[in-house]
């Protein structure tokens, strides 16, 4: 018993208080910890100013930073827009851009920023629409229920209003996120590509780090620069050694809460598969890249994303293969299990979940490859596909009542499809050919030569044949064709001889099929024995834990540190000195001429880049990061190599995130880009 | 005591009796075993016979086929021949080849045949030279006694002879080799590699196939054919269903026998980093084929070999992550450490051996990056570093005595070495360019930007700026330059201005240094103890097991038999029928012109390819399959999926080798080829 007690203190320990460990939702902060730790207990109105400040954008974190609309994210989050306004001849990616008055402002396509404006616990609704049901009834019902909830929430408001149902603790609660859209979005500022990304994939996930990594958008209401009342002081002092710091994003994905079981099957084969076709992938679009400088410029922004997702990866990977993380988790599951052993009402709901779970991961392993390739459509890597795609199934399902649609097709969710539909997108046909036909290849290659659905999509073609087929053949490029056809709904898809759509409309009955069953056998399962777990826990442990990362709006605290090394610390700041240092004129160290030029304005010990304890991971890219009053004194964009095991756990001698100072910020914006206009903005007075 | 009892005898069973498993020495086989279960038992004459009809050919297995010097072995063991006898004009490899009178064949530059004529047990000496020593000092003892045996029992013919000291059952017995060398090859037959690589990476490992696999060269002696004694009988009957067979070829390795530690190491660092690396140069040298066909004829070996190693490495790591395999690894382990505790005399020689093994297992997994990177070359990817580097460390250690040489420039490897560097080598500037600049960048992305090495090397060149530089400036792409370096001795070699030569020199100390710690704190310290533990374990088990492989001359037995998947057994043979019921017309399913022309004159049902349950690894290829009166029934060629575990374990129900029948050849070389005077001569009366 005593050994018990003491487990128990310790994990809670490690969950809870020993680190500044904790992607915390909003409505849970931990309060206590904070006072206790740092003295410091943030008032309600600022909680409610932080997370209104604070906005999502795409897969990426933002916030706004003037009363004007002026929104501050990294240039990495960016980029699609950034690629998307530029052309053969204008490339604002490399170049960078700078509006020096609102009409030069640049509308990007597709790019939304949205605030969390209410978060309502749902718990009970959902619990009530899937109690008792399993497999594929639980799916539906939860479905439908999530399907009538967001329904409900958005109401008629569905230009400015979006609504999520958040599955927290992995499922020990359900909350309903309402969140206020700015669709309208266009870009300020962005520097050059070789500031934004100086010391590019060596030096991504490591410090010291010299990267401006930093654009300015804004937002726009009715043609005009949105008026906003919760943006963040700009603090024109950087953050000290030592000082209490929160960033405040969507942290995409940990995994925390998962079983043992899940964890070796994301070690074995998730991220062996992912590493395996990513690197070949790199290793062609590398190559690609040096057919010329178009080829240069439509191949960056997969080659830049995919090289940040492969280091990622491997980190993850590493840290799965560490026995310390491992031993952990199974003395951890040991524990727990043991728990709930010992109550039986507990037991009666939980004593099966972790086997259930290592069922369905024996089930996905199985499966995993052909639903990859098939449903995941790693088979088919080209946009075509998903346009494709998205006009069949899309005008399939809206003919469908809301509750028995396929999620992503709620009638909440229609007008971001056909935004996206009917937006002008540029895509590049070598590009698309490329990717699609060595995709095809390792379709035939994971699922093998004999394989029936192999020999049902190439038939006599080759992968190279077939993407060249549908690629020169197809139409779909042209967002007006695609407005047509979802205009014209089943009949228009069914006539169409388009051969993304024939092609498309050939495998979509298996590819649904096999989702189908993916979804009953694992995925519920996993779900439903998750939930059991998640409320055991909640039992075990009390509620003043923190769910894992699900891409919505957590707070994370912590102090500007540091971490050593092989025994040698490393410094908490660098400065513009250091980068020059770092210059050697050959990318990916090679700084852009105005840099150069501004060199003699600079104050070289100005700081540029800095490290905190904050815990955060990919999705936070983009976060403010505030001080205790609440002020902008950074801009996270990374964290260190050491962060990627931040998918599994917190370790907080070692996982630091990286962040661009507010003062470095300001130092470029004024003596290299001589954006005063802007400056004047966000400092106003 | 009941539960060892009965574990010793699985095991044992596992070893040697259950399975037609084993790479056994020709001095060593299992004859009981042979006899009791197929009621043969090989005569000295036929074990003599074989040893001396099979041979050994670069990193492949080939055998002697005429008593005029005809060799057979499989069309991709040749490759490196027929990519050197083509040129931009004529590309043999691609094309295929006949000589139709023997003054048309074509001389293989550093192509050697050779056939094993001599064992000798040096065990005794070995372990007296090397008794009592510990880390460099068991090293460099070890280095000099094989640098006196080898050399005492080449003798002054170092044209015709080569010795090798081989270290068996991990340092449990040490043989040595006598090899008769054939160094004048030539090429007589080879296929199209359409025919030959039909189905190409997605078949590869795989089966049903429909492989022609085979190529025919010729040693000769003075310039005329050479006149062999020994050679194989080519059965014109295929194999049968059932029927035992045999295989004899050089195994490369196995890993059979390594500790826990050493194949979670395998697992967790080096397959990881040779998948990580590969696949991405993999994608890299796709890419760069489809720039021009040039740019595909130069690339295809490299790219070949590429990717069978990747998805050998990776049916490696799906091995190795198999719980059913390592935990049988763990018991076996834990069951020899019990005997060893239980046996004062062997604990004092082996208790601590696993530990000691795993200790250095850490500082391999330290040092790995660096050693790998450095020392291995693998920072380094270009014809020019090999050969910059043989030419600085060959000239250094020439200087020396032969016993205190690094092994590999003794003085009976210094024929070899002169005869590659004074060969003419067809070496592609953009293609070497292209995997230097790229190897340069991992070195920079594993060991990072501030690493001292990677800074003193790169300096502030960019990876693509310094492979520009090294290659556009270096003459060593002349073999008369290479000459004139290597017979200008010290001298030639410190007053080159070369840039590879000065490049190299300036790094090769360092290199030497990691070497040299290397050795001494991980390579001697797991053979030492891998020597203790393999004492032990014959003390267990007794001497009637097999070592792992060495790539050296082993006979595997087995029978013609196929095995199931998923519950749908395979078949055994596949025939010319399927082969073009394959055929799409697209690469890799194209069959060649000449296929489809012969196909009315074929007899399509004649059999093309089988499957045996003979225990074969990399380095089979090219291995002759007989039957028992030791006619050539086939040609080993693969393994299919299953047969990738076989590094670490043999698992009879699934691992199999593919070979071409002996009678698909003759088909193919007949009706296709229309070579009626080389069969004349396969078939002579």
């Amino acid at each position: 018993m005593k050994l018990r007690r003491l487990w128990i203190s310790l994990w809670f320990v490690s969950f809870s208080s020993l680190a500044d460990e904790g992607m915390w939702t909003f409505d849970n902060l931990p309060l206590e910890q904070l006072e206790k730790k740092f003295g410091f207990t943030p008032s309600t109105q600022w909680i409610n100013h932080v997370r209104q400040s604070a906005a999502a954008l795409g897969g990426c974190s933002s916030s706004f930073v003037s009363a004007t609309g002026l929104v501050l994210t990294n240039h990495h989050c960016a980029v699609g827009c950034l690629q998307q306004v530029s052309s053969a001849g204008k490339n604002y990616r490399k170049d960078g851009f700078l509006a020096r008055k609102p009409e030069e402002e640049l509308q990007c396509p597709a790019q939304e920023v949205s605030t969390l404006e209410q978060i309502t616990d749902v718990t009970e609704q959902v619990g009530v629409a899937t109690r008792g049901l399993t497999g594929e009834a639980y799916k539906n019902a939860l479905n439908a229920v999530s399907a009538t909830l967001t329904s409900q929430c958005v109401g008629a408001d569905t230009a400015k209003t979006r609504c999520t149902l958040v599955t927290l603790y992995q499922g020990g609660l359900y909350h309903l996120y309402r969140y206020r859209r700015y669709t309208d979005v266009r870009l300020v500022w962005a520097p050059e590509a070789a500031a934004a990304e100086f010391g590019g994939d060596p030096d991504n996930f490591n410090f010291p780090r010299y990267s401006l990594d930093a654009t300015i958008l804004r937002a726009y209401e009715q043609g005009k620069p949105a008026v906003v009342t919760n943006y963040l002081t700009w603090s024109q002092q950087q953050p000290q050694s030592g000082e209490l710091i929160f960033t405040a994003g969507g942290p995409g994905r940990t995994e925390r809460l998962l079983t043992v079981a899940q964890l070796e099957y994301e070690r074995d084969s998730v991220l062996i598969e992912t590493l395996r076709s990513g690197y070949e992938l790199r290793g062609l679009l590398t190559q690609f890249r040096t057919s010329g400088p178009e080829q240069a410029r439509v191949a960056a922004n997969d080659l830049f994303f995919l090289e940040n997702s492969l280091k990622s990866s491997f980190g993850k990977l590493t840290a799965l293969q560490s026995s310390a993380l491992l031993n952990r988790k199974r003395e951890e599951e040991a524990s727990l299990k043991r728990f709930v052993a010992d109550h039986p009402i507990l037991c009666a709901q939980a004593c099966d979940a972790w086997d259930n779970i290592a069922r369905a991961q024996g089930i996905a392993k199985e499966l995993g490859a052909e639903f990859g390739m098939l449903e995941g459509g790693r088979a088919f890597q080209s946009t075509y596909f998903n346009l494709a795609r998205t006009l069949i199934r899309g005008v399939d399902e809206r003919g469908k009542p809301d509750s028995e649609r396929l999620p992503e097709f709620t009638t909440t969710r229609l007008p971001m499809i056909e935004r996206r539909l009917g937006t002008p997108l540029p895509i590049n046909n070598a590009l698309e050919k490329l990717k699609l036909g060595w995709s095809l290849t390792k379709f035939r290659e994971r699922l093998g030569t004999d394989d029936p659905l192999v020999m049902r999509v190439l038939g006599n073609e080759s992968p190279e044949q077939l993407a060249t087929r549908l690629i020169d053949g197809t139409r779909l490029g042209d967002n007006a064709v695609r407005k047509a056809i979802w205009a014209g709904g089943p009949d228009a898809v069914n006539q169409s001889q388009d051969p993304w759509i024939v092609f498309v409309r050939s495998i979509d009955e298996s590819s649904r099929a096999l989702r189908k069953r993916f979804e009953t056998e694992v995925g519920a399962v996993q779900q439903k024995n998750a939930e059991a777990i998640a409320k055991a826990r909640f039992q075990y442990l009390g509620t003043k834990v923190y769910p894992d990362a699900t891409g919505t709006l957590r707070l994370s605290f912590g102090t500007v540190n540091s971490w050593s090394e092989r025994g040698k610390p490393r410094a908490e700041f660098t400065d513009f000195a250091g980068a020059f240092r770092r210059h050697t004129g050959a990318e990916p160290y090679a700084l852009p001429a105005s840099w150069l030029a501004a060199r003699e304005r600079l104050n070289l010990t100005e700081s540029l880049n800095f490290v905190a304890t904050t815990d955060i991971v990919g999705g936070n890219s983009g976060s403010p990061m505030l001080n205790q009053r609440a002020e902008l004194v950074g801009l996270a964009f990374d964290g260190n190599i050491h962060s990627l095991g931040g998918a599994f756990w917190f370790d907080p001698s070692s996982n630091r995130s990286i962040g661009v100072t507010s003062t470095g910020i300001l130092e470029a914006l004024r003596k290299i880009y001589r954006a005063d206009e802007l400056v004047a903005e966000l400092l106003p007075r």
